[in-house]
């Protein structure tokens, strides 16, 4: 075995670097988004000379508006929008912090009384001839990893959902020049999240090691399972935000069109409807900062996963630094892919026309995943040791350098397969969807079915890549293949979370388009950007769900080996109980969160009506409706709501561990697994489908949509009911199983050793 | 070790006689159904004297109808619908009738394959010291009964559409002289069906086993092997009654109401629908025979992975055929315990009111499983040696007799634990489907979102009743107590089918009662009957479900075994990927069916709406609509779209087989049983709500039922939505499933020595 040809000492040095320049990148794309004004009179009356800024000529001008009154009114529902999701985060938060709090004291209970409390060094779990550091010491470490994640997640989902406020108003605003003007304000404002969420979770972990191992020195297996604190405290954190997000959002969303388009027949963000600042508010708390916490979590998990195997594979017993931080270095290497990428949608090319807008992002995906490729490929030539050893339950394997590459790069790929099916399925501009738009013509019903059966179908290739990807990266690499595949699918999260976020940022635009009253051809800019977004946005949780399958089984074979499982065989009758009870925790899991959204649409039905109904002159626009009661109903809702699904998810492997010992835990994690992709890959694409048919209907922009159309036609009553039935499985249940999915891992492998030592209580009676 | 208390003589005599009496019970039940006469002038012209063998006060002379054109009336419609069924079923074997010989030919040759088609006899698998008969013959005898599966569970599925459609109208004349009669006929029908299917069953298998001895003499491990065929004979022949007949029944109904009740806003089974016909035809070709198959099938398939398991332990080894035969007499107990139960519901008791029929039906259940209980005792303390060796992966297992009988009882309460629960969630007489009627006050979409929550929520209870069966009977009797653990769920069968198939014949009495013009008394009373049926057709599917569960976990032990697999580790790529894939199938399949069913409405509804377009005075009920034409729709629809689900699940095993190996097919196997219960199970039950809640509506029996009514109102037209959606999940999709979960295992089981000979090559290259 050779060193690699990066020396420690530069790996040290690449990492923050590369995190520090994702983190300055961003802040300039801030910089240049903050160029559009959302002051009017910042620079005294308007005048056409310098009017935010540029000198563009302006829509409003053309058809005689104000422009100064404009941009009051944008600003004022920004603010609005801006305060509602703050202060719907803080409330959250403060839940969180209490859950936050009281785990974190159990985890360092639970896994101090491993040893009882002993401070006494022990002999290494790996390698008894050394000593490593008291259980004691990991129950510490991992309770601060598991914080400083926690952390990390809040900071960036509640750093993503401040620029999407931010932006959300610029780029109404900048749609006023054209589509091209927007959709690169939308975009670089994605941009900020995404670099900032990929850098900052990469320098804290980064920091969090270097910190570790000034105690820890030479115990890299003690070091390194104290750091999968940190992937739980990301998940877990990312679990209520998915959760009570999801909830909010759909309540509001769901609430909002079932009287205000369904009923009173008024258009989507019409500001009569009182529900809809709730509504734009929960793209922000859902959709961008659940999302983004949930993607911090993956990709935290996924390192973790890949360190805690390292650790214990030749890379830690040697105690190689380069290799060890191999993951790392993936991650760095991503920023700077992503970077070059970034550049391709707002510098090189100009979007000059709305039907460019679907294929520009489409590229992104393609370009980052072609840069990548190369890029891994550098990182594994001056990374690695040509050849190592991993562990793979209790015996090391022999890995090739080219080998891991090939690991990483089949994760990558997998990535842009999933992607590229989930648009098949999702876009309007392919026969799926279209045929879904067109069983609307027999009514709700078969639009229902064929909804289903779409999203049914959909799971059949994303599941077959997943699984030559696990095929592939296992045989190279063991479960450390499968960690850093996981890895190579999320390198690329900077631009996956662009373009995620870029959607929610439009649908927001478009929203305080329609409310300050602008022109039509405003709005028809926001909604082609809109359109777009729903489909990256069906991508964007495709790449969640494939990564998170991914990353779980990587938490599940590192659970294996700390737990000191060496098989777990379907035929024993523990662990078959466990795998057919896990397969059954997604159904409860959606039942709760489906029915949470039901019941909290109910409310907002009720309270939207009754605004309508007894407040004289709102229809008619004359005065304002109540939006703070529809947003307090949101918000009461999903903080109460998200205690049951969370608690669900949290306490199963705490209660399967205890009672039932380590042999049926792992059961349940490969069930909840197997059974939890499907659900959540065929339910966000059955409600992207949905939407997407539905737009293609309101679109008419074929021969076949038109003779389903116009808006209000019976096709399209029977369209808006799928999409609304689509709400809370595209954007509440679907997306949160990821988590599930991943969290039960994630938390098995932190208690593993408690389960290991203390586990299975009922089975020892 | 002792010799159970029954010798083999005294076996080799009760079995057939209990079969006898099964059969010679079921006569004398249609011997009573047949004393209603459909031919209103038998005895020359009418007079109150005699009038259909009763002196009885009849509705119509009330209402003064002339009885003879309304028996005259019946009998037409009866004809119609018996006609198109037998023509349907006719059709359907024709294709199916090529599968069967082709698939037979493909047993033989992989089968024969196995040792080149040597004719030498060889050492025996699990005692080397013994001559086993040579795999080709192994490879004949499996072909034979396969064939003999294939066809009981043909004659079986058609003799119940037969006796169901000869009981139909006979349900609805005795309706006229209340409601009590009419039950009493329709459930005696039922019970034809049902013991005719359990006792043609029993019977065949004892024929087959004594023949095929005669053959194999002491060789009782390749007997038994060979007669796994027989499950897989049942198994394939039900999953195209299964899939066909559900695309059948569902095509003709979504289609029917989706013009006739949406858009004519005329009634159900009303006689100018032009699909009317097609649907009543579709209640017997898909709930009866396509029902009765997979019953039967369910049934074969746990005789025989019990049988095989058996084989292979003590009493296979020791020869004690009355032990072998354990399984056996469960069954033959299990008729005389059904016949007792029967005789509660047809004799003891009378109904007066339409109140009582539910609690009837809830009796008969309990009834059974009661007296199973002191049954399965019985036949445990009769059967079985004290103590005994059970084979368990390579090494036995020492079982005794009670505990046997506690696997047996497991697997008997767990059925009806899963019955109240299926009861709980689908009956309109509790909150659930109360609170998805209520959601019906904001439209479709709503009813949907809760629906599907309710779907979800109703897995929670079944799985873990299944998952406590499963580690209790394995516990005591490895995968031998989990086979006589499905045992003892199907022990009831009888009764099970009796209460099941007496909802598809009340259905049909309902639409004849509505087409042959009579009075509307008679309708509320056969809608009673329907709404009870309702509900004891999910709890018939609950039972299905949960006993396909356990035999196809029993089944894949046995394959398991004969397959020569010691564990099957989900740390192995190989297994992984296969659990994840299978894990996926339920899905592919149903995203097959449900678009089948679909585009079949799709057709229908183009159809009705052409005929009520095209025909003038259709509306007005002055023309007979053209039925042929929709039946035709339905046949060919479903002929044409049961082959690529079918060709699915055949063909899954062989693939997987012969490209991946046995560990991959574990895995497949098992993925797809954890998750396809869960589809399974929250498929049927979404669908059963739905249909309930608009029968809530409908029936406006409570305050809260009235606020939502009545017919017609906006939230009984959601309600009408969700009706439609669930009647694909609920009628084919869901109810496939089981047969897909099974159908696999036992296709498995059956060519695991050719797989295990051959397969795998793409691992090989």
């Amino acid at each position: 075995m050779t060193s690699p040809l990066l020396s420690g000492l530069a790996t040290e040095i690449i990492i923050p670097v590369c995190a520090v320049i994702g983190i300055v990148f961003s802040l300039l794309q801030w910089k240049l988004v903050s160029r559009v004004k959302v002051t009017a009179d910042a620079n005294g009356p308007p005048s056409n000379k310098n009017k935010n800024g540029y000198d563009d000529y302006l829509i409003e001008e053309e058809e005689g508006m104000n422009e100064h009154d404009v941009v009051v009114k944008c600003a004022e529902i920004q603010n609005a929008i801006s305060e509602g999701a703050t202060s719907f985060l803080f409330t959250e938060y403060q839940y969180v912090g209490v859950f936050m709090v009281v785990f974190a004291i159990l985890i360092f209970l639970f896994l101090g009384s491993v040893e009882g409390f002993s401070t006494k060094s022990q002999r290494c779990t790996y390698d008894g001839a050394r000593m490593c550091k008291p259980a004691l010491a990991t129950a510490g470490f991992s309770t601060i990893a598991f914080l400083l994640g926690a952390i990390t997640s809040i900071v960036s989902g509640f750093l993503g959902m401040k620029i999407a406020t931010y932006a959300n108003a610029r780029t109404t605003l900048e749609a006023r020049k054209g589509v091209g003007k927007a959709f690169i304000t939308a975009f670089r404002s994605g941009a900020v999240m995404g670099f900032l969420l990929a850098a900052n979770g990469l320098l804290v972990l980064y920091i969090a090691i270097n910190l570790f191992k000034v105690y820890y020195g030479d115990d890299w297996e003690g070091l390194f399972e104290a750091i999968t604190g940190y992937g739980l405290g990301g998940s877990s954190m990312a679990l209520f935000g998915r959760v009570g997000g999801g909830i909010y959002t759909k309540a509001a969303d769901v609430g909002a069109d079932l009287v205000g388009k369904v009923e009173r027949n008024i258009p989507e963000d019409d500001p009569r409807n009182p529900a809809v600042i709730a509504d734009n508010v929960g793209d922000n708390v859902g959709d961008i900062a659940g999302m983004g916490s949930d993607l911090f979590g993956s990709y935290a998990e996924s390192s973790c996963a890949a360190l805690v195997v390292a650790s214990i594979s030749s890379f830690g017993i040697d105690h190689d630094f380069t290799a060890m931080c191999y993951p790392l270095l993936v991650s760095s290497m991503g920023i700077l892919v992503c970077l070059i990428t970034t550049l391709f949608a707002t510098d090189f090319f100009e979007i000059k026309a709305v039907d460019e807008i679907q294929s520009v992002l489409k590229k992104q995906l393609i370009i980052s995943t072609f840069l990548m490729t190369i890029g891994i490929a550098i990182v594994s030539w001056l990374g690695l040791p040509t050849s190592f050893t991993i562990f793979n339950f209790g015996t090391q394997k022999v890995v090739h350098n080219w080998q891991l590459f090939l690991c990483v790069c089949v994760g990558l790929w997998a990535g842009l397969i999933i992607g590229f099916v989930t648009e098949y399925y999702t876009s309007n501009a392919y026969s799926p969807v279209q045929d879904v738009a067109d069983s609307c013509r027999t009514g709700a019903a078969t639009n229902v079915i064929f909804g289903l059966a779409l999203g049914y179908k959909s799971v059949i290739i994303p599941v077959f890549a997943i699984a030559i990807s696990i095929y592939v990266s296992f045989r190279f690499a063991a479960m450390y293949g499968i960690a850093v595949a996981a890895l190579g699918m999320l390198s690329t999260i900077a631009t996956g979370l662009a373009i995620d976020a870029y959607g929610p940022i439009s649908d927001n635009a478009g929203g305080i388009a329609e409310m300050a009253g602008m022109s039509h051809r405003i709005r028809e800019r926001t909604d082609a950007l809109d359109a777009a977004g729903n489909t990256t946005a069906a991508i964007g949780k495709g790449f969640a769900i494939g990564s998170a399958a991914l990353v779980s089984l990587a938490l599940f074979g590192a659970f294996v080996s700390r737990a000191g499982i060496q098989t777990v065989d379907v035929l024993t009758p523990k662990v078959f109980i466990g795998l057919i009870v896990g397969a059954m925790l997604p159904y409860w899991f959606s039942a709760m969160t489906m029915k949470s959204v039901g019941s909290a649409a109910l409310k907002m039905v009720e309270e939207v009506r009754r605004q309508f109904n007894t407040i004289p002159g709102l229809m008619e626009g004359l005065v304002k409706p109540d939006y703070t009661t529809c947003v307090k109903i949101s918000t009461d809702a999903s903080i109460k709501e998200m205690i049951p699904p969370g608690a669900l998810v949290m306490l199963t492997p705490l209660i399967v561990g205890i009672l039932f010992g380590v042999e049926t835990l792992s059961g349940v994690l490969a069930g909840s697994l197997v059974s939890g992709v499907q659900v959540a890959i065929s339910a966000s694409n059955t409600g992207g489908a949905w939407d997407n048919a539905k737009k293609y209907i309101e679109a008419g922009a074929s021969e076949h949509a038109r003779t389903l159309g116009p808006k209000g036609s019976e096709p399209h009553r029977a369209a808006v009911i799928g999409d609304t039935i689509g709400d809370p499985l595209k954007d509440t249940s679907g997306p949160s199983l990821n988590i599930l999915i991943k969290l039960m891992a994630v938390e098995s492998l932190v208690f593993a050793p408690f389960f290991a030592a203390h586990g299975g209580l009922l089975f020892r009676l």
